[in-house]
């Protein structure tokens, strides 16, 4: 590593400094895509030790690789491009690290001003390119080796970082006007001699300014009536939603059953909430995962503690809708985030201070409750896995897609990250993917839900994972599509995967829609059947390919976890005979919960 | 077609009116991705019978082919996608779309009102995601059979056309939400009894609202000074930059050359200018191509009349720089697209009024000039043709890139489009595609210079030329690569082309930079070698291919152009062996001026 203070210009001073103090706050991670006006901060992220250095070639691609592995670690990640569109680049990812909440750092190179509308080539209007995606946007000054400059930018750079991970986790963009010289060569009297030893220059031992962030705590007062209602309810509920990545690390889900247990509350567990697979998780134990087939006939809960975001779960979604009771929604950054507008009391703190204040309360008033519908829900559930098998048992002569969502989870080893397309992935792995204890870690876009950038996401947070631990990436055709060049990184940046790979030709979730029943525009518009040969996808990349019958997937879903490089299972699927298998199947469960 | 006036419920209404009003307008096409939010657009486009529909899968390359046909035509190109993150890839397109002024109609499905900010699935804030990039934003309100709206409606489309061919054409994003039923369902008591009878429901014959766009003139007395300036020059001269969709098809060439000979200037025609290639070139016309070479020694004018945006050509702009002359830069929408500033004088009309009136005034001035430079001139062109072509016969021995643009230029018919990437090959279009009296409309992505959407971009122009003019298109791998996903475009969209892959396997053009002399990181970070094996990608989207060798690319090209189907021609070069050449070249032609 070359030393900020003994930079040859301007333009590599500042790069040096932005990336010292970058490291110092913590940075360990930075996707670079190749360009010449980003060049001081490429060549200052590239000789830095203490930073992983990953390249990427499309913006796009490398934008959700930098969500992936900022949601995966709940650090902050940096992404840095160069000027014009390829900023615009980003735009999606960052938008879905906003609404995820995701520590994402997004450094963009720029001309000078004065080149800024003036017809030059390359140059855009990058400021505030992100809008209010951003928790903070900063458009820095050109460098310049000037004392106040380059404690300004010192200060900046420890400000964007706190900034990613503040009490709401979020992108952050800093736009980086540079004139040339770019590259590290020296520029005569540009850096005065007395400059190298300043203190702005050397900058200090740890970060120039070093952030304490504050917690939002409920006090245990205001847990009371929380606690208290939940206690004195009949049918009280637990809602774990999709949780946001600091939440996911910090929420211990043994609290949370404590809490459940205490009150004789269910837990509906989201498979992106953290709660539904962990050593926490016991054959009688208070969390449920088979809602979404049987929540239309649950009976009404009289109180709902809501933690995380809006459940995945469309019948949950409604059914809370319906019961239209006291609902607590929880929420550390305070963000009214229910769509259904049946919410009766925002609760904006940390999800763990309200459950370790409720637990207090309910502790020194030696509450104890006994629920009377969990027989209900034990039997609902009992009856949705046992129909799940069943049909899993058919597979050879009935294949639906449900099934391998199933075995992904099921036979996935004891510390496992597992990506889940957005589209019907995530939806059947909520209905399918059965409460375990193992150490799964569930991932899925869920901020905007957008079917881009899903290869990336899942190999950016396979980066930052144990060799040990396999990445298991389940995706649709479309979304495999959409980000075919993501697949570049499985050899650029050394990420094995096992991806599943669901290729029913085109949109199956219109199946789910009115829409089928009119053809034209369906399937032309809609359904939008490609015909792609994935196989050719693979070879392109390297990757090894293989065809699988639904029946057969276990056996290669297993071989794949077991071996190293990548494997891309692809099992075809007729989406429509798919979608109706999973109608009868919730007809069957519905009708037995019924008698 | 369905009457808009018998809809069966409100989205439905308003997505036919919405379309009904556009094709009014002269809307012809539109690229439509996937997508449930905004079904009641895909529903009406996919219906209307006046409507060319392209179906894509990725919005990003969907947004780039629309961007195409627009920059083609010259006539507003509709996209339709879906809410959340398909929306934000839409962006580099549309700052693209900006930046080279065409028009373009972007429409997004939305979530109504009351969803946004609520957590709702899939819903981002869509409010001005463009920002400033676009000429004209509104937000619909949200669609239901009320008169006034409905009107509110119709002129709203027939106002969003016309802001996209105003004075400065360019985008314009509708941002249209919808609540369900989104499909063409009969929701009873929606729509009122009397309302299919209004004026409103059922429009007017043309546009409800006909837009008379007046042009920016120059008066002929305005335009005096310049001519007067022009004549008496000693050393005159006309830059014509690359020219935006509407000036290419209304700026007739053979006025700017009767200028031009009237008072001895030489027109240095970028390619992109639509004055480089034409019937209008004769062999000792004023049109000169090759000064990319040699500006450096170019001579300085003493007066320039600048045409259209800045040049491709950075000697030529750094010659214009230098000569720190009057200037007089034409820009019909008054914009000051100057990056050097040395211009003196901004003309705010448009250029043909310009031309025009420096014709009368030189006319009845009965001027005749002689321009002093022109010998020098000739023979600087002479010689960079001729270095060129002995350049060429080398290639068996000493291949590089050049060669090819030169050949991609000669060998096309006379009618051709031809579509080249940024980075290196529009800089080699520049220099080596001699002036040629053929129709070729040369067009490149030059508004923001990305090199993201360049296939989609291209495919999107040849969706608007007949059968028998063939589509060209240059690129390098990084853009191949870039926006892969185009490709689809060729068979779902039906679009035949000539790719000629010049692939130096990474960023070629970096070894233009000083940041060669550094590596690492050079090789790593900048030139980004890849080794991806486009044959198998051209295998996916089922392409031919064809690895061509330096020296026979000339008949490969040729057998390619008079074949359908569509082929990928790949010409492996070594990007610094090229480079060099480059070099070689321009100081063989320098030295041999000077002389």
């Amino acid at each position: 590593m070359t030393d900020p203070h003994s930079s040859p210009n301007p333009a590599t001073l500042w790069g040096r400094v932005l990336v010292d103090e970058l490291t110092k706050g913590g940075l360990e991670a930075v996707c670079l895509a190749p360009g010449s006006r980003s060049t001081p901060l490429t060549v200052a992220f590239a000789e830095h030790p203490a930073i992983e250095v990953y390249s990427h070639l499309d913006e796009r691609s490398a934008a959700f690789f930098t969500l992936g592995r900022a949601r995966r670690t709940g650090e902050s990640t940096a992404l840095v491009c160069t000027s014009g569109t390829a900023a615009a680049n980003v735009h999606p990812a960052v938008i879905e690290a906003t609404q995820a909440r995701a520590p994402m750092l997004v450094l963009t190179g720029d001309r000078p001003a004065e080149l800024r509308d003036s017809g030059a080539n390359q140059t855009i209007d990058q400021v505030k390119l992100y809008g209010d995606a951003v928790r903070w946007f900063a458009d820095l000054p050109e460098p310049e080796a000037d004392e106040r400059k380059v404690r300004s930018l010192r200060t900046t750079a420890a400000r964007a970082l706190a900034e990613t991970t503040g009490p709401e986790p979020g992108p952050v963009h800093l736009n980086c006007p540079f004139r040339k010289p770019l590259e590290p060569v020296d520029a005569p009297e540009s850096i005065p001699d007395s400059f190298p030893e300043t203190t702005a220059a050397r900058g200090r031992d740890g970060p120039f300014v070093d952030t304490q962030q504050g917690a939002v705590e409920l006090e245990v007062d205001a847990a009371r009536p929380i606690a208290t209602a939940l206690a004195d309810a009949d049918r009280p509920l637990v809602v774990a939603g999709p949780a946001d990545p600091t939440d996911l690390q910090r929420l211990e889900p043994e609290r949370v059953i404590d809490l459940a247990e205490q009150v004789g509350a269910p837990i509906l567990a989201d498979p992106l909430s953290g709660l539904r697979f962990g050593s926490h998780i016991e054959r009688d134990g208070p969390v449920y995962g088979g809602y979404d087939t049987y929540a239309t006939e649950l009976p009404d809960p009289d109180v709902v503690l809501r933690l995380g975001a809006s459940p995945t779960s469309k019948p949950l979604r409604h059914a809370l809708r319906d019961a239209d009771t006291r609902q607590y929604v929880v929420d550390p950054a305070g963000a009214w985030r229910e769509a259904t507008f049946t919410a009766t009391d925002l609760v904006a703190a940390r999800p763990e201070s309200v459950v370790d204040g409720a637990l207090e309360v309910l502790s020194s008033d030696d509450h104890t409750a006994e629920s009377e519908w969990q027989p209900w829900l034990d039997e609902a559930e009992r009856r949705h896995w046992k129909r799940r098998d069943e049909a899993r048992d058919d597979l050879a002569t009935d294949p639906f897609e449900g099934a391998v969502l199933a075995s992904v989870f099921e036979c996935a080893p004891d510390r496992a990250t597992v990506f889940v397309s957005n589209s019907m992935p995530i939806r059947d792995a909520d209905r399918f993917g059965r409460p375990r204890a193992a150490e799964l870690t569930v991932l899925s876009n869920r901020g905007a839900s957008g079917i881009d950038g899903i290869t990336s996401t899942a190999l950016g947070a396979g980066s930052a994972i144990d060799a040990d631990e396999p990445l298991v990436l389940v995706t649709g055709d479309l979304a495999f599509y959409h980000d075919s060049n993501g697949l570049l990184a499985v050899d650029r940046c050394g990420v094995d995967a096992t991806i599943v790979l669901l290729d029913n030709d085109g949109g199956g979730i219109f199946h789910k829609l009115p829409i089928e029943e009119f053809d034209p525009p369906f399937t032309a518009q809609f359904k939008t059947p490609h015909g792609l040969e994935f196989d050719t996808l693979a070879e392109l990349y390297d990757l090894e390919f293989e065809a699988v019958a639904p029946d057969e997937f276990e056996d290669a879903y297993e071989r794949s976890l077991e071996c190293d490089g990548t494997q891309v299972l692809s099992v075809s699927f007729d989406a429509e005979a798919s979608h109706r298998r999973r109608e009868a199947l919730e007809r069957a469960v519905a009708g037995a919960v019924d008698d």
